[in-house]
């Protein structure tokens, strides 16, 4: 039974090498595109090179809290988790900056066949995320025999992601804004203009950041939830069998199946439909594929179709929480539309509209996942296990997912490349409406992700309480509530250091960027190149040191006050952090995202460049970015990362 | 026992009406200022009577709810509440329009004399909403004899808060934006020119906002403190006789005859002495009094120290939030200097650098709260009454706060109006100096009044449990944590909808504004008057119509959740709406502040009004606006609200 996912595993890397294989094997035609990936990846090696090497360098620290405290099993796991999670995310990146140029060449001979090596590119991402997680997983389980070991690699996963996803998007962020603030807003030339110095840094942090960061998030998450969904399986052997155990590998191998079929007809997208509608089309089939599996899977392995129900529900969560994203956040919405008006009023009256509509929007995905997490747990007559089914049932889709977000930064970074290049109009524009495709998808992916790290920590709360048999804690004892306000601090501080983090980095960007403006002679007429090297340098050294900080905290927090204070503190710590990041992150990142549509939106009108409107919503989309790319994903992986801390430390615990 | 809240509440009455008499008898010499005063008083009265007329509309309802419910005695004491909290607001503002005119008028004499009368403007605030508490509490309780009925006192009086201070909040706000985007931002005109329509309703809106608002905000705290003090103290009869539970009142009564010896002394403020230091000492001179008196009323009462210790770290926590609020969003502190800077850089960076400050701003704060509790219980051996007495605290310094808080409206209205008449030079500077202590005060209250709604919190968390009997919650029934997870929610609906009124009431008001500029000839000579009727008009049609839809939410959740769900999931929304409120509150208040003060900050450096920092300080202080004076304090007076909800139907709950 434990073949079941090696074998979907190892299917799934071998898609995303045949696929890689497909893709790199074209030579490539514009020596002039080449040398602009060849810019962005070696910056990009460089950075995560290091940024690899800082985190490897904390590694046999934690090897050895570890194997003081809790034994040599948990320890290797960790680090696992750790090395795993950092090779998940070099082999994304790797393929992102590959991908992407062939995107940018292929464009000149047709649009269809750039969206194609695009969506590609994205799918070699979905299949190694999840076939490295399925089959390193069950390995382990096959080593192991019980989850509890286990439950390091997890947390080693949460925490490499969370450095990754932190560093990552403090560079791209500070490039970004960076490069914007001088370019758009005072020299007033175009986005990924050559001229601007931070440019090249701007596209290499969109791999370190989007790809890198996004596929070392969804492999933790899909690790997290595996685990603990075991951990609690295995209460159930008795009732089910020893097979119950494997159940959350199985039902994910399912649902990764099905997201296979939903990624390869994307691949197949009819000439003429949108890219959006081409997308859309694979998830309905990777869905409806899904719900499909998940029956054979459950009914043969349990035979107790309420599990395949609550499992169904969790799909339903994720749906719920795409849709309204792409309602409050999507080109199509309402908010969207008033925000881009209301920017007419000035960029105060665009980012108070953007405020109001962000504020209420992570609302109605809260309320579906609390109604389906207690309407599965009735349903079960209270078993714990529906509401993992849940969990892993937000899960199902993720390779589909993980494919259609990494398209994201590949299609941003071939409409750079071509922009830097002087390639023709028409391949410039025809990546550019790509690029906005691509943002919708990372949005929705985001939603995707918090929706599941939402279902995960009711899980990992139960998991907890239950390992450390609190089972309930007095609500009259001000320790308790008192542990629980600090609790819901943690995500706001965690957010206000990053968020100055890439506002520092983004100073010093913009310093550096007027700097060369100046002193480079001939520079804004296009008769110089500016000094790329300089702007990525200076991102790097930033966002390697800034990520030390908030990282930390992270960690150290919860252990803390888990060995000073006791279970009952630390799940109450728990609560409140998990909960107030549960809203505080959808929230930026929806917010952000509105923001950066609104700018587009007023774009897509002919002549609205440069209007007072448009000024107004680069303003916000400035603001945005941060929030949606910085703040936003780092609370996603601090959610998990938290709840992993718990549950590695719980057995200590009294 | 009972005598000594009364006479106190009474003494304090008399101060106000003696101060009032002192203030008014005064004959105006500049007609120009009576006329512009005149404008801003029959505006704020129109829309003050229209708002209590919109209030009381649903008294009946809310009497024939709790009459049928709970019985006539809290359906009788709700009203009262309603009534007592509409006309504490009535005649706090009737007052601040009042003193504006006399602050503005005799600016022209003395400058410290002008100070003085805006110190003695906010005194009255500052013994009416004291004196008003005390008296009619100490006489609810020689009626009823119990705290229990008084609930619905409380209850009303938040209720009337919220709706005031959404309302006002709105109002102010959408004016108060409004008038900035067309008058500073297109027209390049300065604040409070009388040429822009919008300028006498911004000025309407600080006396319906910050002086009304803030007046029933202050006035349900205090009640709120009382009342929940004295449930908990009625459990102690046993262990300290029948005068415990008088304890609350008369801690208090000493607490307010420590603020008016520190109210008085500002008054006698010595020439020369910025007023900020004034101020401060006035503080200090109240901290000593109230720490003398409070020993010996706890002493005398209950002959137990540590109770009067756990009061000092209450007022101690009401310090440290100060401090750190002095820090974060004053003038002085690092952050505001930073957020100047980044203003260089353009209006996203002022943005980000502001968000960073301000998501770390409210956590300082609420470890200090958390501790004092946590200490305080542990070191009474685990007594609740401790918990209350940290919470008395807390209001120990209350009418001092009050009238420092006024204070701000009153100056602010008093700049206002000698810009609008034309006053010379010297009179319009030295009132816009008094103006920024202004802010200062008021960003200090605000903090002082989250810090004490984070204590209350506390209180009526155990509070509630104890008497609905349910003192744990069993952390592994999803359905609990669902709840907890809707309670966080709650805020970030309710901020939502306050901002979104008040970007459409600031959009209509643009176009007013705009309108009027287009259509009547000369205005901007000039050499025409606008409408301001018009403006002020649209901001109340559209506060009344807006504040209707948060407010029903903040009472109608909690009660459906209680009566369909019971006292457990009740339990669990509340303690998920007040922690999210104690952080995202505090949050918006410090942004907004911040951005404020950083504006000020660049405008104090000559020549720097206009420039390109400048207008980005601009952009972001008017996106922190209804932040700081809608969103925030609305959150302030939620956290009350929704605690006494609870409290209110408890005894109907399993």
């Amino acid at each position: 039974m434990i073949a079941i996912p090696i074998i979907t595993g190892l299917g799934a890397i071998f898609l995303a090498v045949f696929f890689a294989f497909s893709i790199l094997k074209r030579e490539i035609v514009s020596k002039k595109m080449e040398e602009v990936a060849g810019y962005i990846k070696s910056g990009a090696n460089a950075y995560l090179t290091r940024q690899i090497k800082v985190i490897l360098s904390v590694t046999p620290i934690l090897f050895l809290f570890l194997y003081f405290f809790l034994g040599w099993r948990e320890a290797v796991t960790a680090v696992l988790g750790v090395i795993t999670s950092l090779t998940a995310a070099f082999v994304g990146m790797s393929i992102c900056v590959r991908a992407n140029l062939q995107t940018a060449d292929v464009a000149g001979q047709s649009s269809l066949k750039s969206f194609r090596t695009a969506v590609l590119g994205g799918a070699i991402m979905g299949f190694c995320i999840t076939g490295f997680s399925l089959t390193v997983l069950a390995i382990l389980y096959i080593i192991f025999q019980s989850p509890q070991p286990i439950i390091g690699f997890g947390f080693g996963a949460s925490l490499a992601a969370l450095f990754a996803q932190i560093g990552g998007g403090i560079f791209t962020k500070s490039a970004d804004v960076g490069a914007d603030l001088v370019g758009k807003v005072e020299e007033n030339i175009p986005e990924d203009d050559p001229r601007n110095a931070a440019v090249i840094a701007d596209l290499v942090g969109d791999n370190v950041g989007d790809c890198a960061g996004r596929g070392a998030d969804l492999f933790q998450t899909l690790s997290d939830d595996i685990i603990t969904g075991s951990i609690v399986a295995s209460t159930l052997i008795p009732k089910y069998g020893m097979k119950v155990m494997f159940f959350p590998l199985i039902l994910l191998a399912a649902g990764v199946t099905a997201s296979a079929i939903g990624i390869l007809s994307t691949n197949n997208g009819e000439n003429g439909l949108k890219p959006v509608k081409i997308f859309d089309k694979g998830l309905i089939i990777s869905t409806i594929f899904s719900v499909i599996f998940s029956f054979f899977a459950t009914k043969i392995i349990l035979g107790d179709l309420n599990i395949w129900v609550a499992s169904l529900l969790g799909l339903a969560a994720t749906l719920v929480a795409a849709i309204t994203t792409r309602y409050y956040a999507g080109m199509e919405g309402k908010p969207v539309e008033k925000i881009a008006e209301a920017s007419k009023r000035g960029a105060a009256l665009n980012m108070i509209t953007a405020l109001g509509y962000g504020l209420q929007s992570p609302i109605a995905s809260i309320i579906m996942i609390v109604s389906a997490i207690i309407f599965a747990f009735n349903l079960s007559g209270g078993m714990l296990f529906a509401v993992v089914a849940v969990n892993i049932g937000t899960d199902l889709l993720i390779a589909f997912i993980m494919a259609s977000d990494a398209f994201g930064p590949i299609v941003d970074n071939a409409a750079g490349i071509a922009e830097m290049s002087k390639a023709p109009k028409n391949v410039i524009k025809s990546l550019s409406s790509l690029d906005s495709v691509g943002n919708t998808m990372k949005a929705t992916t985001k939603a995707y992700a918090m929706s599941s790290g939402t279902v995960t920590a009711f899980v990992i709360f139960a998991t907890f309480f239950t390992m450390t048999k609190v089972r309930e804690f007095d609500v009259t004892k001000p320790q308790n509530l008192g542990f629980l306000f600090l609790g819901i601090c943690l995500p706001y501080l965690i957010s206000s250091l990053v968020i100055k983090s890439t506002a520092s980095g983004a100073e010093k960007m913009v310093d550096e960027v007027r700097r060369q403006f100046r002193t480079i002679k001939g520079l804004l007429e296009g008769k110089a190149i500016p000094d790329y090297a300089r702007c990525v340098d200076i991102a790097t050294k930033n966002a390697l040191k800034e990520m030390i900080l908030p990282g930390m905290i992270s960690i150290v927090v919860p252990i803390l006050v888990g060995f000073a204070f006791g279970a009952t503190a630390l799940g109450c710590l728990l609560i409140g952090a998990v909960s107030s990041a549960a809203l505080l992150g959808p929230f930026f990142n929806n917010l952000g995202t509105s923001l950066d549509n609104a700018k587009k939106l007023i774009e897509d009108n002919e002549g609205q460049k440069g209007s007072f409107a448009h000024s107004s919503a680069v303003i916000g989309d400035t603001i945005g970015d941060p929030l949606k790319d910085v703040a936003g994903p780092s609370l996603l992986i601090f959610m998990k990362l938290i709840g992993m801390s718990a549950l590695l430390i719980a057995p200590l615990l009294k």
